[in-house]
This record gives C-alpha cells, structure tokens and sequence, in this order.
C-alpha cells in the first residue's frame, strides 16, 4: 500500500480543536456548498434554486453524528502517530488541507461534509420510499416542498396540465420527485468530493472502494427492509439482522471510521479493527432502537408509541415472537394502522411475556460485549484517544432509556 | 492544463476497429460490470442478485447510441492527432488501457460503459417519477420486477404485514423502490469509474468537472419537466426550450463529445467547439421528438399517437399554439386522458393550422443550422473524421420521418 499523496498539500487538520469550531467549521463547509450550488442553480430557473435551499437548509439542521465521528477518530489517529516513535519506513499520512486552501483542494472538512451529505441522500430517498413527510417530527424536504408549494399563489390563469390528477396529487408528486432528484445530486456530489482528494491512486482507491462497499451495502440493506415491508421477502431473523446491521450502521460507523483510518495513513490492520468496532456498535444502536420504539418513552425517543407495530415493521423483536407460542395472539393485531392504545399496550405485554424483549436486550448486550472485546484486544492497538471517543458513543446507547 | 497522464498505462484503443468488434467489446464490459455485481450481491440474499441481474438484462437490450458516439469519436481525434505534424510542446493524450490491462485499470471502454449506465440510471429515476413500467414497447425494470414478483408462488404462510395495502400495490411499491435503487447504485457506479481513471490531477478534475456539469444540467431540466406536467412552473416557451435542452441532449451528446475530446488529449478549445455542436444537435433531436409523438407515423416512432395530447406534456409546439387564437379550442382536449381518436386528429389539425407544426420545424432547421456552422467554421477545426461521425448522427435525424 503506497499512503504518500503525490500532489498533496496543505497543512494537517489541527488536532482535536474545540467541539465548537468543529462544528463551527463542518457548518461553514456546509453551507458553503449549498450557497455555491444554489447560485449555480440559477441558471436553471427559481424552483432549482429553492431545492438546493431547501435542502440546505435541512442539512444544517441536522446533528451531523457522523462527520463528527470522523473527524474526532481522525484527529486521534494523527496525534497518536505523532506520539509514537517514528519506525523507519512508517507510513506517512496522506495530507489533505483544512480548507483555508486553495479552492481547488480537497479539505478534511469537505470528507467529513461529504460523508453528512451521503447521509442525507440516504436519508431522502428512504422518505420517498417510505412516503414520509416528516422526519423527527419536523417536515423532511419533501415535507418542507409541499408545504411551499402548496402555500404558494399560482398563476390564475394556469391550471395543470394532467387533467386526471388533483391539485393535491400533483404537489405532492412534485415534492415527491424533488426528494429523488436532490438524493441523486447529493450522491453525485459525495463521489466527487472523494474522487478530487489529491492522493496518492493506491489511497484514492482505497477511499473509493470504501465508499463502493457503503453504498452497496446500505442499498441492499434498503431494499431488505423494503422487501420485508411489503411482503416480498421472508422476515426470518436471520434477514432481519442482516438488514438491520446493513442499511444504516454501514454508513454511519464503518464510514466514517475506516475513512479517518485510510485519511490518517494507518494501514488495513487498524482500518478492520475499526470497521469490525464499528460494526458491533452500529448494530447495537439499531437494534436498541427497534426495542426503544416499542418500549420506550415515546417523549425521550420521538417517535409514536407502537408507530412500528402500527406499520408492521419487520423487526427482530417481532422474528423472535413469530417463533414462539404467543405469536398467534400477536399477529392479528400486527400491521394494523387503526391499533389502539389499549392493544398496542396488550401487544407490548404479550412481546415481553414470550422473551422476546429480552431476547433483544441480549443481542443489544451481545454486540456491546462483542465491540469492547475489539477496543481491548485488536492487534491493531486502537489508541486510548479512539478509544474514548468509540466509549462515549456506546455511552450514548446506555443512556437511552426504555 | 496539463494532460500528461502521471500513472497512465496500457496501450490505445486500437482506431476505429469495425462496429462489431466495438459493440461486442462493449457489451463485454458491461455484462462483466452486471455478472461482478450479481456476484457480490449474493451477499445480500437472492433478491438483491435478481436486482442486478434484471438490471443488466435491460441495459444490454439497449442501443448503446451514447457509448459508441463517445468511442467513435475517440478513435477519429486520436487518428487525427497522430496524422498531423508533430509541433513541439504539443499535448499527449492521456493514455488509458483498452481493457486487457491489469484489473485495477480503467479502460477506454470502461468509460464508455459508464456512459450507457449513466443514461439508464437517469432514465430508470425518470420512469419512477413518470409512474411508467414500460419504455419502446417493453417492460422496463420496474415492469419486469413487477411481472417477477406477480408470477412468483409466495409461502402460503406469509402475508403481507402493512395490512392497509393491497397485494398489487405492495408489488408496485418494491418494483418501483427496486428502480429508485438501482438508479442510485449506477450513479454511484458511473462515479467510481470516472474517478478511478488514471489520470493526472488537472486531467480527472476536468472529467469530473463534466460529469458534475451533466448531472446537474439533466437533473435541473427532469426537474422543469416535473413542474412543467404537475403545473407548479408556467409552460412559457423560453422555459420548455431549456428543459428540451437540458434533460436528455446533454448527457446524450454533451457528455459523449466533451469526454471524448478531454481523454484524446484535446484542449478547451476543441471540447467546447464539440459541446457546441453537440447542444444543438441534441436540441434538434429532441424538438423532432416532441414533433413526431404528435404528427409522426407511430408505427414507426414506437409511441402511441396522441400520447402526448392525452399526458398533457408541455412541448415547445403547446407552448407555441398557447400564443395563437387557436388555443381556446385546443384547451379544453388537451390533457385528458380519454382523449378520442376523432379529437386528437381536430388537435393535430389545430396544431398545424395555426402555425404550430412549422414554427417546429424552423426550431429544428434552425438547431441543425447552427449546428452545420459549428462543424464548418469553429476554430478547433474539427476534423473530417469526427464531422462524419456527427453528420451521420444528423442524418439519422433527417431520416425519420414524420
């Protein structure tokens, strides 16, 4: 593996700087591209503006979990390099700039942005899938589409042209079609933020074949949960851990984890170490939110009581009570949107009484034991810097309470 | 701008070898491209291969009109580089393999190939957002997702867990996220390619450059033309111009020509004279399209007569007759679904009596005239090779008849 950027330049990120000119900075990042986009945009008329806007405006809204992830992790492993003694024939990083560069350099930052943005376009074509206006309670840019378009004055005289659908229909396809076209432009603008880093070809395509296997990965975990929701393919537990381990916990751990191991110059080793860390966790978070949105406080999680069981989604949970004796009480009341309260808390009882709750408390349980196993004792020696910043993420999943 | 390729390997393609030899390669690599993925996706479970196997069905049964423009015009500037006298300073193409080199090097054709997934990732976004299962007469991906998974026996055991849809309209949700998907995985997959090409730094970004120019330019005009057919942007003539132009003429002649000159060494020069002629060669295609779905032969042209009338699709030769005094007999038929024969023909008569058909005809003459200029007069100076090449495009144009 050759890590030493031919045309790199720049000066490194500056390490671990304050929570708040990270965030300050991946903001600005941010921002700027959206601006840069929104004014390009006009050459192609008002309504292309305001999508870039919109979406902008969504994207900024947002916790940004994982270019934090990255950037942190990054950082750590630089200042880890830095502390150990230099063996001959180390690898050095390959350096990217801060982004106070030249405009034409790929920055850290802009990763880090990049990876949101891959999110975000994951995030949206979901939405669509799903039919969802809202996401966290808030209007998702679909929502965000609708609500402008329909408040909008119209020209009097025009009316549309598709005389067999309603007013409401077509805003909504509208909104619809703007979620899909602004999810293609943002993974286009991911690719090209990953293919212009200034690397050496061995790390580019060590970047660009992470990047491949994210999107496959969360693609297929996609299409798994959109099979088991509509009935296409069998919700045995098998799958469903699969899907669960493979449509967001790919993008949102492994990501930004291996990126900041490739970025930072460490070698396969620790770039496995940390996917395999990664991976255990991201699982661990999905399967504690599968347990939260039946269990938990709707209040702290946000999300409906029994809005899952509502849905009939196809959850490990429910795979597990399919198995067991109070599954035929269970399954009548499965996938109804008209549940009420009171069945959804009799549901509730039932998929605790069979084991099925703490069936999941043990897989949660199981992943957790499994990732800290990885931070003790991978032969790639994860720092104690990464390590506490991997220990504060599983903390988060701690404190989340049913 | 500097084209000397830092890494660059292999040899040429050879020049213009026969059509055969060039299909057949290409359809090579792009069988290659759907068998590793189908591969990989084994990985994911059976539907995630069948995915990508019906995928590559669809897209070998096509034309491959854009792949071989970019190939046959490749070839002519690299035949009209090498016949010319050598100045000094002059610029190397940079040089990719033809496909027999080492597994991690991009080939010429492989450009190609990415050029033709490109074209189905938009138009499998596109179906999805028209609500079409077919496309020329056959079922497209989602028309062929959806007769699988009709035709398949399901496990008695199962039912569909989201009570509230239907069995066919679960089928027509999973066809239609499979093409949302799919799109999304060859967009990703287009990106990888050209990122992957081993070219120096200034040489990729200008690819890069393209491909981010194409993309956005065919986004901004599916857009126009989703608020054009919902009625959320006015139908005025200057706006249908810019969607005709934007949505399907540039990635089908912009991005071909423009790729082809940047990797036959070419300077800015050359690749705009080309993106130029391509503009306004694409225009002329699609304006004759739009005239031929109302006045052409159907038989020919493979679509249903008055299919447009029946869409209420804004054309240039709507937003034309919208000008006239003929419109208010026009209106209250156009768009609606039910559209009679006898109705649609008093339409076609409308349209061309008020001047309509030949205001058509003259935006066509017009495209093609300045597109004649372009070949004759730019300063690039392009070559009677590649002129050939285009005129023959032209005159495919010619040749269809209305």
């Amino acid at each position: 593996m050759n890590t030493s950027a031919g045309a790199a330049q720049g000066s490194r990120l500056s390490v671990a700087p304050g929570p708040h000119t990270l965030r300050a900075e991946l903001e600005r990042e941010l921002a700027a591209v959206f601006r840069v986009r929104a004014d390009a945009a006009n050459a192609y008329g008002s309504q292309f503006v305001r999508l870039w806007t919109l979406a902008g405006e969504s994207v900024l809204g947002g916790k940004m979990l994982r270019p934090f992830l990255f950037l942190d992790v990054y950082a750590e492993l630089l200042r880890a390099t830095d502390a150990s003694p230099k063996k001959s024939g180390a690898e050095t990083p390959p350096l990217l700039s801060t982004g106070d560069g030249a405009s034409d350099c790929v920055s850290i930052v802009s990763i880090a942005a990049s990876i949101e943005l891959l999110h975000y376009s994951f995030l949206l074509h979901d939405d669509v899938i799903d039919g969802d206006l809202t996401r966290r309670g808030k209007p998702n840019l679909i929502g965000a589409l609708l609500a402008e378009s329909a408040a909008e004055t119209r020209d009097p005289e025009f009316t549309s042209p598709a005389r067999d659908a309603t007013r409401d229909e077509a805003i909504l396809h509208w909104s619809r079609s703007g979620g899909i076209l602004m999810g293609d432009l943002l993974l286009a603008s991911t690719h090209q933020t990953f293919a212009r880093a200034q690397l050496s070809h061995a790390t580019r395509v060590r970047l660009l074949d992470l990047l491949d296997h994210t999107i496959t990965e969360s693609v297929a975990g996609e299409q798994l949960d959109v099979g088991l929701g509509d009935g296409m393919i069998s919700p045995d537990l098998a799958t469903i851990l699969s899907m669960s381990a493979s449509k967001t916990a790919t993008y949102t751990f492994e990501l930004p984890l291996r990126a900041a191991a490739i970025l930072a110059g460490q070698g396969p080793r620790m770039e496995n170490a940390l996917a395999a860390a990664g991976r255990h966790l991201g699982l661990a978070f999905q399967l504690q939110d599968d347990l939260l949105s039946t269990f938990g406080d709707p209040a702290l999680h946000g999300k409906d009581t029994f809005s899952d069981l509502r849905e009939g989604k196809q959850t490990a949970l429910i795979a597990f009570a399919r198995m067991t004796s109070a599954w035929p009480s269970i399954e009548p009341l499965f996938g109804q949107a008209s549940l009420s309260v009171e069945d959804g808390a009799r549901v509730q009882q039932l998929l605790s009484d069979c084991g099925a709750e703490d069936f999941m408390r043990g897989l949660v349980d199981e992943q957790l034991r499994a990732f800290s196993e990885v931070l003790a004792n991978s032969p790639a020696q994860i720092s104690a810097g990464v390590q506490r910043i991997l220990l504060q993420l599983a903390g988060r999943l701690e404190g989340r309470n049913s």
